[in-house]
């Protein structure tokens, strides 16, 4: 198939829409945005900078994916790493590959997507490349910026006697990814209840204020709840040298979350501990910063939950759940996908 | 085919790689490289970013490419952009997928090409990712530094007046991959210079001490030879609201090159201008920084060539070349191949 819009025009018509999805031209320090062989910029205090990848197949199908959300996913994905650090999200560069088969339009819903989430944080979209490709991919580098290095927070930061606290619920996007593969398992859930399930899965919220708000209250390491909180909690506890305690009935589901697990014969602590994607924050903190940081989190819209607690040693554990959960606690992007894994 | 390695074991093996090529681990201002999520600098004067992508059936394919060879020229296209703005290079942030069928010593040698280019010019490879993906594809992010907003050359700067002059010689790259896919039209070549064609393609060199001369030196405008001299100086007129003229019988021709286009029944006007991937610079200047220029130039072991001039109006015009070279003067990343491009 054919496609009626050259590279050139297509990357038009994509900056027209991101442009008309009110994702900002540029922001403070951005000197060049895309349209040169690079974009250029000052950059005061430190620049935090991420990748992150959806790929066709890999991370999403469509359906049940529409396109819209494909843009929207990538770019939040992206996002989120910078929300982990505590850093002000800035400025994405998107490279965009596409297979025969999509249409212009698709592709200018998939900007409309990644430049509503743009707008609402006040991204630049400062480059881009488009390629072909065998199956749809958008791969996005995000650079935030924050004060100083002192205000970034790291994964290596967790020290014994920390507490480990999440924001918000997980299991969500796990539970989504079940109700939009096999709609009829989600018969007896309320319809609010299971649109809020499926969101999660298609269009995640990048935390980046909440990230703001604990690296100001004291967090002592963090990172986003992407592969799973068993897989990331071990990356943390490994970049830390540390034990991270879990304790699984303290762990806050999603509400819908069992009932899709019950229907589905799966386990709930398979979905909130094992599926991942939700994209929340995974932070630790000395006990004395805990009202404040729940203050700080709750001024974001968000609650803060205390789930374990960090001591002297290595690994994850995690207590009072079903030893069968205990395989599926990580993601591999390598590996066959998990349940609730596309 | 299963994979031996997970994804954090292969990350970790493929950080290792890199780091025994002589990548750095850090550049001046680097605070945190890979392994948290996301990286950390600081940097002064501006930033230059810039994206690129190789994806397997597109822009390669193996054979005749090697892993080492996509990963050598996946970073040397990135930074290309970054020798097109003068800018030195500095980091690079790595999205690689990988197909089935691709053992993890591919994925190593892969690194290693990757990382002896990054060796070379002093680039920090300060992140990545890993997936999995329909065809082995690299996307590349390369963060560059330049002394103020002064120092970086747009390609919207061309003057009337101007020169236009291009580095080194063209067509190289196009009749290497005519003989990689063909080896026997090189019969009648010297080895030396078959060689030096293959490798063209293959493992280009991004010219960023040209770049960083020509900057210095007065370009006005600047563009990377990556998508073909026709197509890349209309890029460079637009930006700069003026008509690039080009003067067919002066563009330097890489030895060899003739050679294989008569043996292919091709033009070598075709593989010069239309061919693309030589990653040379094409710049304007003043004419009385032309002297300047070709010393800073020769200073990197290139030459600069004189090929046309610039002039009020819009558009690119080739003189003395036949028509039928005019239509593949610019290659599309979303339309079939033109004559020697993968």
């Amino acid at each position: 198939m054919s496609r009626p819009l050259g590279e050139f025009e297509l990357i038009a018509a994509i900056r027209d829409r991101i442009a008309r999805a009110g994702a900002p031209a540029s922001v403070d320090g951005l000197l060049l945005g895309s349209g040169d062989d690079a974009a250029i910029s000052t950059r005061e205090g430190v620049s935090v900078t991420s990748v992150d990848a959806l790929v066709e197949g890999v991370h999403f199908r469509m359906p049940p994916f529409e396109p819209r959300s494909v843009g929207h996913k990538a770019l939040a994905a992206a996002l989120s790493d910078l929300a982990a650090m505590g850093a002000q999200g800035r400025e994405a560069y998107v490279q965009l590959g596409v297979r025969e088969g999509i249409s212009d339009a698709q592709l200018l819903d998939l900007a409309d997507g990644l430049g509503g989430l743009a707008a609402a944080h006040r991204i630049a979209v400062a480059g881009g490349d488009v390629t072909r490709a065998p199956a749809l991919l958008l791969a996005v580098t995000a650079i935030g910026h924050a004060r100083g290095p002192e205000a970034v927070v790291r994964r290596s930061g967790a020290r014994a006697g920390d507490l480990l606290a999440v924001t918000g619920a997980l299991g969500g996007a796990a539970a989504g990814l079940v109700l939009l593969e096999r709609p009829e398992l989600g018969a007896g859930l309320e319809q609010p209840v299971a649109a809020a399930l499926r969101r999660r899965q298609l269009e995640p919220e990048p935390l980046l204020a909440a990230g703001l708000a604990l690296a100001g209250a004291g967090a002592t390491a963090m990172i986003d709840l992407s592969d799973g909180l068993g897989g990331d909690a071990g990356h943390l506890a490994a970049a830390s040298s540390v034990t991270v305690r879990i304790e699984a009935e303290r762990i806050p589901v999603q509400p819908g979350v069992a009932a899709v697990a019950e229907a589905a014969r799966m386990e709930a602590i398979d979905l909130a501990a094992g599926g991942g994607e939700d994209y929340e924050l995974l932070a630790t903190l000395p006990p004395e910063r805990l009202a404040e940081a729940s203050s700080a989190v709750a001024a974001c819209g968000l609650e803060l939950t205390v789930i374990g607690s960090v001591e002297t040693g290595a690994g994850v554990e995690l207590s009072g759940a079903s030893s069968a959960a205990r395989p599926t606690l990580g993601f591999d992007q390598l590996r066959p996908r998990p349940p609730g894994r596309c």
